[in-house]
């Protein structure tokens, strides 16, 4: 079995964008802000644009099921104050909820939090409540920049994030470490943000002493760990002249990473240099990077491919594919066990 | 012959910090602002600085010349004004002078530049002309982010920096793109931002056209490229969706990585996947990491050691050791023949 742990739902109905349009354009209008229920997206819509595009793509490539959540760029949770980022949220995260009833088989949710600058994370849990709870989703996404690049929040190693962190502990389900869209034009968003968001969350867990005031919590950090396997040997030097244990014992044991590295050369240092229990599969299709490489001839994202010609051995492939998301993802475990898969 | 195309006097005595943070205090109480002429250290003092340092080590490892700059972290461009700027600058820029004066065969000068955030880069231009007609400086440093990671100017590729572009032309001397220290408490210095730096500076030029205008400028991406190298087919796929040529032809007669990785897996992935044409060897040091790297028994920074050990040809080694940094930096390569090196 093939567990993709990283995919967005990217190619929702028009009728989500324009209601999130009007969403914005209210906030300084609110006579016409939009309610909830003015957004009407049938289940025929939902099938098709799932269909066509993410479904076929897994069957394709030979994925079986994929951990699903909001579209990581749309969430934007600079705009607006916390009652836009709740309602936006609430919308996203329902449409990820009927997709997973619609596909029961193929996806399972994670959530988008309404996370809004400068606003206590409490705020947060009763959406995280309720897609835990009631929507049957294994994990959540966490933006350690609500700002949209301007990176005013606290490190995640601040007393800032706990709440969210004793509620993950409480559920024992993992966060994904993703930001947003860029809305500073330093950096763009695919090319820059994301990488950098990586790369920086796991140098914040270098410096503190996080997972010992939670030794279960657990991060999956995307894209291959931004920076961080191809600089690892920085990253154990850094930790050295910090005096902190060594890597392997100070955040491996809480810290995972995604095989979204579009490249073959790319493939074989992560799985050369990071442990291949903190390896994950996962495309993030259909996402950033949806061109056909010329060098190859296969979509660039498509990363069975390079997972396939790595140099490891078969069980080691099939932690990647399978046994670690089951070891990070406990209730998308107790999900397929209740199935029999 | 071996070139390190990047190092910093991280070793300066004691009184140029003193000297520093007195000139910090004189900020908020002009009257206690120190004089240029404050500032006393001795050829002996700076000779004992380098021989017990740098050069030390540049014997033990078998590199014959250093292209020298002040301290990366110690720029600092966020504090003050200009003119605070000016003056540290020229401070700064004087001792690498005196330094390549006092060891001509080992040193050449790489300038800083008085930027300050929101201030015209034209104010950068008579330090800049200095540096390198008086003092025969190779190179400067550009720090694309001079309010110490808030991230206010506008990329590298708007025509804010054209003024120091021009100038870079006009003398054929390489910036190497290098931000400084983080005053965001997100961003660990050398363990973060310096990455991210790299990656935002090479993905504004994917974004952009900057050396359309400037075909002959160019800039030396340092720490390896950031994350670059490693997320290579990422950065080839996003170049293919901006309608941009391909890497090659886009961007990589006009950039340059150099060799500061700090693992034999991640010199194996840089010269693997960028073109050799493209690598300069530089190891950084005495930097970021200073430490023994318990697995190999030697030091994190010794990348020579990455270097020799690459699937690499001999002929290749030697363009990424000289030739390579001859062509990238040709005043360095006219001082080099007019000593008949």
């Amino acid at each position: 079995m093939i567990i993709d742990c990283h995919g967005h739902y990217t190619t929702a109905p028009k009728a989500l964008e324009e209601w999130r349009n009007r969403q914005i354009a209210g906030i300084n209008d609110p006579a016409t802000m939009p309610k909830l229920s003015d957004l009407r997206i049938s289940d025929d819509e939902l099938r098709a644009s799932i269909e066509q595009n993410q479904l076929r793509v897994m069957r394709e490539r030979g994925s079986d099921l994929t951990i699903f959540s909001p579209r990581a760029s749309f969430m934007a949770h600079h705009i607006g104050d916390f009652n836009v980022s709740a309602a936006w949220s609430a919308i996203c995260n329902e449409l990820i909820y009927r997709i997973s009833r619609l596909f029961p088989d193929d996806f399972i949710g994670a959530a988008m939090l309404p996370q809004s600058p400068g606003v206590d994370l409490k705020s947060c849990i009763p959406e995280l409540k309720k897609c835990l709870e009631e929507y049957g989703f294994v994990a959540i996404n966490l933006n350690p920049d609500p700002s949209g690049a301007h990176w005013k929040e606290p490190p995640l190693t601040d007393r800032h994030w706990y709440p969210i962190y004793e509620k993950m502990v409480e559920y024992d389900v993992p966060a994904m470490i993703h930001v947003s869209t860029s809305c500073n034009p330093c950096f763009h968003t695919t090319g820059a943000h994301y990488l950098n968001a990586d790369t920086t969350a796991f140098m914040q867990c270098v410096t503190g002493d996080l997972f010992k005031d939670f030794p279960t919590l657990k991060f999956v950090i995307p894209h291959g760990g931004g920076a961080v396997p191809y600089h690892w040997g920085r990253f154990r030097g850094l930790a050295q002249e910090l005096k902190k244990p060594v890597l392997q014992e100070h955040l491996l044991g809480n810290i995972f990473f995604d095989t979204c590295v579009y490249h073959q050369p790319g493939i074989d240092l992560l799985t050369r240099v990071i442990p291949v229990d903190n390896i994950l599969f996962a495309s993030e299709m259909i996402g950033a990077v949806r061109g056909i490489d010329p060098t190859t001839g296969h979509h660039y994202d498509d990363t069975r491919r390079y997972v396939e010609a790595a140099a490891i051995e078969p069980e080691e492939r099939r932690k990647i594919y399978e046994s670690n998301a089951r070891r990070v993802y406990p209730r998308l475990d107790a999900a397929l066990k209740a199935k029999g898969r």
